[in-house]
């Protein structure tokens, strides 16, 4: 970051981002500044409905930190024509307060595409990142976390995009997410390096030389085991996988549903059996978390969902600081450096 | 076919094929015939091997019908590399049977790559089709499955591909299947048509411009809601999909497990649910069923699972026995070659 900044970390919020905003958004904010002081925070928006928000719950905040935005896109919108037929919405408000080093992070729980489009377009990747790229943390049958990388930030992707992926995975997952040293796996329809198409047979040779510790490829049944920390792959591979796990609990629910249907005591274990599965599967509800951060942008970008509570807007802000706090962006710099200066050697 | 064979069908079957080769692939031949003995049916493999197996269970079989072949292309054998050396294998030679229209359809659960190269390289195309391939039915929430083409047959498949696996599966899944003018959806990461890869937003096109019953894209959460009958998307894609929907009853056990260490009670409740979730999920082992046939070759060609049980290769004969009298091959060729001309006009 430049030191035309405060070297205190500014956190810029989109009050009108999410379904249920300004509220979920500007309650959420609040919550995180009262609980972690140590960060300036900036609500972007509509000033006259985020005081309104505001007072309606008691709350004092400082207007000099709302920046005003009179434009909202919506979450229907499309991405990129919205970008510039709404130049003074509070996404790309945002997204201009970090690119020009006002804040050092923008969160928001907005239209996707737009805040991926104005993270990429406006506030700019880091030197060295082809692609950005956004990741999902899928339960595994161990009881932890599968990091899956790219869930949808770029599709067709090439092989050195790919190996960016892992790159910047790697260190998220590392840095933020606590897994020292985290496995990688390259996602592909068999585990000889010479099995998969084009990119991916390409890109197994570039993260194979690389210092990441990459087990090779792995398979799509690999996913949910718990045996690997990340999976990398195509952006349009990702999202399909990502949308499909989260419909597999619609699946057993349907399923569920079908047995109870067939007789009275099939009804009757199927209404015992619901709590227990309730038990077992908690944590399978993907809305649940918080957001994601797209990373290889030149500035913290924190992504949520649509429907995202006041916590999981505390708990995106929260993400952001601590990203913000180890230095996450330059990390990401560096590494990406010393690949490029070793590729070239 | 041409007129150098017999109209009445006959199915080859290898023998030699899957994990429990030679018993399962004999009896299940065997069974088949007994039910159906409106077909000549001829056994490949090793001939002492399958007389034993045929003597050991006092079953009755004509011994020119044994076509004899000294090798086995093993599970674990390099697919391409193993056509050229063993080609004296019963896998190359049933394959030759039906490109020497000895044999109407080719019917194995051995080595599945080695079967997809055999089909294709031996057997060969019909003509028109660029590629074959290959689906799999995946259970849905409202009882019915979804059959997604193509799972892995090929990779990097380009617009006019998968065209032709829509034309292909369109005409298995109606004439065999059962389901009349089925709905087709083109798998992407938006419903939207201009959202997708490069070769998803063409063949987005292709497939709309023609007879065909699409309903546009479809993303991954579709795929088991059921309200779709044939999902079009690459190898790549299908087969990851494919794989990880078999590892969603792993996750589920495992989860179910955690669950129950947790407390004396969760013990009991996820031993009472047990019996319960089976029930409600039947179907859903994907290694119960049979063989899938390979689409787009010249020949019926049938690929079963290593595992296949005696019931698995009788159904796969019998699959393969309804794709003769139904001219599904022809059939095939007709319809691209409508589609062919209605280009060129």
């Amino acid at each position: 970051m430049s030191s035309t900044i405060n070297p205190k970390c500014i956190i810029a919020v989109d009050a009108m981002g999410g379904d249920y905003a300004p509220r979920n958004a500007v309650l959420g904010a609040i919550d995180a500044f009262k609980s972690s002081p140590d960060f300036e925070l900036l609500l972007v928006g509509k000033k006259d409905s985020i005081q309104e928000i505001l007072s309606e719950n008691n709350l004092e905040f400082d207007s000099d930190k709302i920046i005003h935005a009179e434009q909202i896109i919506e979450m229907h919108d499309s991405p990129t024509t919205s970008l510039k037929l709404k130049s003074d919405s509070s996404i790309v408000v945002g997204s201009k307060l970090v690119k020009d080093k006002k804040a050092h992070a923008f969160v928001s729980a907005g239209n996707t595409g737009a805040m991926m489009a104005a993270s990429t377009l406006i506030t700019g990747r880091i030197k060295g990142v082809s692609r950005p790229t956004m990741g999902a943390a899928l339960p595994t049958a161990k009881g932890g976390v599968c990091y899956v990388y790219d869930v949808g930030a770029s599709v067709d992707s090439k092989p050195d995009h790919l190996f960016e992926y892992a790159v910047m995975a790697s260190i998220f997952v590392s840095e933020i997410e606590g897994v020292k040293n985290p496995t990688i796996g390259l996602l592909s329809v068999g585990e000889e390096s010479e099995k998969g198409n084009e990119a991916t047979k390409a890109a197994h040779k570039l993260i194979k030389n690389s210092n990441l510790n990459f087990i090779g490829n792995v398979e799509g049944r690999d996913v949910l085991k718990g045996d690997i920390n990340i999976v990398i792959c195509d952006g349009f591979v990702g999202n399909i996988l990502l949308k499909f796990a989260e419909s597999v609990i619609g699946l057993l629910k349907g399923k569920m549903r079908i047995y109870a249907d067939k007789s009275i005591t099939n009804k009757l274990r199927a209404l015992l059996a619901k709590g227990t599965l309730k038990g077992a599967l908690t944590g399978m509800d993907y809305q649940e978390y918080g957001g994601v951060p797209l990373l290889g942008i030149n500035g913290i970008s924190i992504i949520g969902h649509g429907s995202s509570s006041p916590l999981a807007i505390k708990n995106m802000i929260l993400k952001a600081k601590e990203m913000y706090d180890k230095n996450l962006i330059q990390k990401i710099e560096e590494s990406l450096k010393f690949y490029t200066e070793k590729n070239n050697d």
